[in-house]
């Protein structure tokens, strides 16, 4: 008789989103003629830059003819992007080999997937609050997982401490949810615990393109990271790939566990268990590289960060603690008045109609606090920051 | 300490494909006059469709413009594309509703991921000859294996046999090697010994769009399937999109195991470690299935399967033994003189300049096989085809 991965019932369903759409759906109902702000977007809303949109008609095209047209590419991702993305990681003077690199469908994909490298006889470390993705797909393996927590004394940015005994960390940094960003001293931090306790890095570098103050883009910036860490990246916040679907592991060979190589382990899962990305997709994140297309990726992340900054200013305007907001398109403050996630959610709905993502849903320390998000236009953030402002009293 | 997934060392190095581009480069080499005729390409040749073309034109477009773009789809894929699926599996009568198709980035990964959702406690059944895909990702897991041989006795299509004991069944039909087709009798017996031995099918259909005799397209034009069977199927061979990216599972909401709905597993898997296909990709695919789109990939696929009748021409004029070269674009033969699979490869290569693929490389039972494929060009297929019907001996 054919047995079911009995794992996959230790994990909760998930309900926020749905509890959010619920909320706003039942407010619609009440108040037909009050409009709506969702701030609680986790999806970018600015389209395909144009140098990405016509890289990918020229690669229809070569697709319509016998002369040009491409069937399988490598599963690791084309030369032209993993060429393009090394000349990318010299900016903050990292050097990485073409065989380091591998092309996805995206960060997610390759985050949940690489749990396939590791026996389940690990200990996780992740940062609570945290993406969930994280911790579910080391649920399904029923691996053991302690929480490192996030909190004002630490920032959100919580570091190894005596005594923290674990083999795998996630780390994401700029955070999501929080929008906190580790310095290059606290990473250090991180890197040598890594290297004294024989542990794993997996560093989630998504939103690196926000930071335009001095941090670290990549972990690869530090010291020692190349013999204990895997950085995970994407084009989704980068370039608006969300829909388009592309991301990219960077697995240094240097990289040795057990006395295996991790990078030839990857290689082997990829290969047998993918078949790499759309070439019309590939030339599109390609072209993100380009002169013209780094300025105008750079025009809509600065975009992001001015709504970013805006939300920022309000949260001063009513002296509530927060992070993020600079080099990250979130901002996560603790809800006014000691509320709960969820009241300050019903709150913020009722008193200004405005929606966002309860801190709660990302974990026990998110409990109290609040994510705003600066993917809305532009209009729309500078309404909600000043409806926001004007509230005097939240309960 | 973190500790490896040490399953890895199970894993054969496969070297059958660059063992051929080896030995033809050195003919290459030696015989620089002479020219070589690949049949062995498993890969598509013809350019996309125009209606596929136009289609992902047309949505490169939409992601252009604010008003137009897309950000984060469904996991599971867009309605467009799964209602379209829906439609093609009526012609074959089989009904399934939406909420059990799975849309992804390719048969491949759903094959390979698909093992999640299964304890390792299980045996697995395997045809051999084998798409390699199937053993290796369950070598991962350390999973005990039993392979069912294919044979000239049965026509390389094995069946389920008096105390055979095992928990998942890999099916592929038509078969990747070897051409050969199930008849609905002979799926109705696996059918039937999953649903005594409560075990479960993962039928292979990749290459259903080259039937076209009467035999089953879909497992679920069996009776009983749906309790017992998840179904892969793929645009790569259908409509060219081996560089394109695209496939579906379908996963009945009738399939419980364990007291677990794998559909909603499956879901869980996907929502947790998977982003869904580029929107682009996928308006590309529902082309696929529009009058003109299903009218043009017949147009393709006949020239392959003209291919495909021109090599079995060959075998016949020569007497020899083969499966495939209808419904499949697969030849599968039994080597000449009884030679072995490497030994005849050699011998084609110098006689007559055609190389193919051995049989050995796909299983023991392929030993003394050897696969020709229907994917190179018609006056390419023609001149190997004549140059191989003149031999006379291959000694």
């Amino acid at each position: 008789m054919v047995k079911a991965n009995t794992n996959y019932q230790l994990l909760k369903p998930s309900y926020l989103f749905s509890d959010i759409a619920k909320r706003i759906n039942q407010f619609i109902k009440d108040n037909p003629n009050r409009s709506v702000i969702k701030m609680g977007i986790g999806d970018v809303t600015s389209p395909l830059i144009p140098e990405v949109i016509c890289a990918m008609h020229l690669a229809v095209d070569e697709m319509s003819k016998k002369e040009t047209f491409r069937g399988y590419g490598p599963e690791q991702g084309y030369d032209f992007l993993k060429e393009a993305l090394r000349g990318y990681y010299k900016n903050f003077g990292v050097s990485i080999d073409l065989d380091e690199i591998f092309v996805s469908d995206g960060a997610k994909s390759d985050i949940a997937n690489i749990t396939d490298l590791f026996s389940n006889d690990n200990t996780i470390i992740v940062p609570d609050p945290v993406y969930p993705v994280y911790v579910d797909t080391n649920l399904m393996l029923n691996r053991k997982i302690i929480y490192v927590d996030g909190n004002i004394s630490n920032g959100f940015l919580p570091l190894p401490y005596d005594g923290l005994k674990g083999d795998i960390i996630y780390l994401c940094s700029p955070n999501n949810p929080t929008g906190a960003v580790y310095s290059k001293e606290q990473l250090k931090l991180w890197v040598d615990y890594a290297l004294n306790n024989k542990a794993v890095i997996l560093f989630d570098a998504a939103y690196e393109c926000f930071i335009r103050e001095d941090y670290p883009h990549s972990i690869f910036e530090i010291e020692g990271a190349k013999d204990c860490a895997i950085e995970f990246c994407s084009f989704s916040k980068t370039a608006g790939f969300t829909g388009t679907r592309c991301g990219y592991t960077v697995v240094p060979k240097n990289l040795i566990i057990d006395g295996q190589s991790l990078n030839k382990m990857w290689l082997r899962r990829q290969t047998t268990k993918f078949n790499g990305v759309s070439y019309i997709v590939q030339r599109g994140a390609a072209a993100v590289f380009t002169k013209e297309g780094q300025i105008s990726v750079k025009k809509v992340i600065d975009g992001y960060l001015d709504n970013a900054k805006i939300l920022g200013e309000a949260m001063r305007a009513q002296n509530i603690w927060y992070t993020g907001g600079v080099n990250s398109p979130y901002i996560w403050f603790k809800c006014p008045e000691d509320m709960d996630s969820w009241d300050f959610f019903d709150a913020m709905l009722n008193k200004i109609g405005v929606t966002g993502t309860p801190g709660s849903g990302f974990g026990k320390q998110g409990e109290g606090y609040f994510r705003l998000t600066a993917f809305n236009t532009k209009e729309n953030t500078i309404l909600a920051a000043q409806k926001f402002s004007q509230v005097k009293n939240w309960r």
